[in-house]
């Protein structure tokens, strides 16, 4: 049977990462693709005395609808959260611009379909969140990449496609500027306090309708050393950005629960969408977050997941410098959960003979071509390994099994003078 | 600050019936208006132990993320217990054809999405469950609404308006059957079954694409007594039917688990466009309500909610021909949370002079036009109460200020000539 499916449904791809994530789960072969957290630190004791302190407390408010928006008492905790962090008065904040989704991915999709008709721009950097990708192009976006460095999309880089943009009439095609700030999804790197400021800059400048901009912090609180920096968001005094954070990464991704801080201009729609969605995310779980975080747990959770990845982060590039040495480059990331590394003159796509000589030999990456949207340029060369939910144990023999394939495809380069 | 929002945005109304439910939640007054379930009936200790009970076997499993389609185990029960009430060999559906979802409502959302372009037509029953209409004005549907009796939709008018269809050259246009087969929000009819079997031939025998039927049993469980009637779906064979159902209404609405039995054919959009929107629901949900019902805790809270829904639904009808007895006509619900009750030569609507004596009453109630889609014709004399939340009491008092706002109507309009 045919059905006369939607334009919608005709861009709706399978994405090939589908294939590793189903991999990374069947737990086939040590899976340094996966970007799940680590397993061992989710807090299973806390959550149990939790839930059941809070169901004494509220079970049947819990279990009954919540509203389209989320758990007041959640939503004002993450605003006090937040404005903390930023350094930015709570009261200036009405906490109607806090809204809960299902992860920060569903606000990520509701914001598209608010903003983005088929065809429309979307600019996002290069290397980015590749599932993020795929919902842009199951929403017809075009999908404009932004060169980076080791401080996040370069500024000139950003003004050179404007420019671009404007040259070919789309400058009223802009909708949405996306960037995770935070120690990125793939690469590690985080937006720099000037490139910050730069960005708003620029955006503050344009003369033609406003983009909205997605601050995607997911990473935020996995930082493994140092100070925090003060978000894209306030920078830009909140006007023009939609903050979106998630329990997932830093808690349990279980739950399901992410957060965003909204303009003002836009909270009607994404109310009236996200009704349409499901009036609301799981209820239950948003009480769990609640006492959560009332109980303090939250924070004492972060702090020792921070050392568990950076421990796990320091192990994965201790054995990425004894195994391969100079034949691969990355950049030591300062938190999150990923490196992003290198090989020159190596092909890692899902269809090179590394890629084959890793699953033959028992592990797996994420090739990072998936990281540049598809039909526009992307080295090749780039590989996204996880230490999330990765032992100690695997993040060794993964690296050790990585550095064999690499040898052994490099080896047939040499002798077999194919061309990979 | 304007922001270029999509059409999709532009078409993002509020729904009038928000104003109700936070009037509903915010409890100024009795609220004979809210789809809510039953406070008092909401499982609180049997989560607290059964929540206990998962966290120590499955705690971290639970907390780390899920599938997109959802967790395996339940899907199993989903469909062995589907198959059980159709009498359906389980072996013969393919547990990948089974989906978890935020409520039914996210995959109503879904499969609109996948189906339905702007312009394209929806046919629904006249009146029909009204978010779903709020949905669909969004997706830019084109409602087409089919005349019900006590036994659901019209074979003729159904016919007739395929027809109707035809003759405007839009018969490639139709995307989408819905129906609420059980206990239907707002009307409390079903589809009866010789209904359902004449459906399901008419669609056969349609020579143009197919459009997907999607059968919405929020309400099957809460039957009040008699047997069960086989769905459509298994009346169609599953073919070309997507069969939706869901833990709120007969378990907990906060948790946010709703399922679905979808057609092969469109498994692979559906999980790519679930998979955009989230990822998967709340996994740590999933997991409270598979062991909820391993535990054999479902089948008996079911049975008890039947009893509970029953005394009220009996109690409202009471009063309704006690308070009201010639001044209004209702049909007795089997089952489900809602009488829909007709009051000749009054108009209900919201901006009605018995709406706002209701109001000032301190009563509320839906609007019957809500349930019809937009710019069609609607009676106006329709509205529905819900013996969900309300206790015996307010319904009691619900229901006397009820007929006190109709007396005072009905006297003003008879003494000062005023029609209303």
């Amino acid at each position: 049977m045919d059905f006369p499916i939607s334009q919608k449904g005709r861009r709706a791809h399978t994405q090939p990462i589908s294939y590793l994530m189903a991999q990374g789960l069947a737990g086939e072969s040590i899976s340094l693709a996966a970007g799940l957290v680590d397993a061992e630190t989710l807090p299973a004791e806390e959550v149990t005395r939790c839930a059941a302190a809070m169901l004494a407390q509220r079970g049947r408010e819990s279990l009954q609808y919540g509203t389209t928006e989320g758990l007041l008492s959640l939503r004002e905790k993450v605003r006090e959260r937040l404005c903390r962090a930023d350094g930015v008065d709570a009261d200036d904040i009405p906490v109607d611009r806090v809204f809960l989704s299902t992860g920060s991915q569903q606000m990520l999709y509701i914001l598209t379909e608010l903003m983005v008709d088929p065809g429309d721009i979307v600019i996002t950097p290069a290397p980015t969140y590749f599932v993020y990708l795929g919902t842009l192009e199951t929403a017809g976006a075009d999908v404009r990449p932004v060169e980076t460095d080791g401080e996040g999309m370069r500024p000139e880089a950003f003004g050179g496609l404007l420019e671009e943009i404007e040259a070919e009439g789309k400058a009223g095609k802009v909708k949405i500027v996306y960037t995770a700030s935070y120690f990125q999804n793939p690469s590690g790197v985080s937006l720099s306090p000037a490139r910050r400021k730069e960005l708003v800059e620029t955006l503050n400048s344009l003369t033609t309708a406003r983009p909205l901009v997605i601050e995607d912090a997911a990473y935020r609180e996995l930082r493994f050393e140092g100070g925090d920096t003060p978000s894209l968001w306030s920078f830009a005094g909140g006007r023009g950005v939609a903050y979106l954070g998630t329990f997932s990464k830093p808690f349990s991704p279980g739950l399901r629960t992410g957060f965003a801080v909204l303009p003002e201009e836009i909270l009607e729609q994404v109310r009236v969408i996200k009704g349409n969605h499901d009036f609301g995310s799981a209820n239950f779980s948003q009480h769990v977050v609640d006492r959560f975080l009332e109980e303090g747990l939250y924070d004492r959770h972060v702090r020792k997941l921070r050392a568990a990845y950076a421990e796990k982060c320091g192990l994965m590039c201790e054995c990425l410098e004894r195994e391969l040495g100079e034949r691969a480059e990355w950049l030591r990331p300062g938190g999150g959960l990923y490196v992003w590394v290198r090989v020159p003159g190596l092909d890692t796509g899902l269809e090179s003979a590394l890629f084959k000589r890793c699953v033959a030999n028992g592990v797996i990456y994420v090739p990072g071509a998936f990281a540049y949207p598809a039909g526009r340029a992307a080295p090749k060369d780039r590989m996204r390994l996880s230490f999330g939910p990765a032992s100690k144990a695997d993040i060794r023999e993964g690296v050790s099994r990585l550095a064999k394939s690499i040898t052994e495809v490099s080896h047939r380069v040499g002798t077999g003078g194919r061309t990979v």
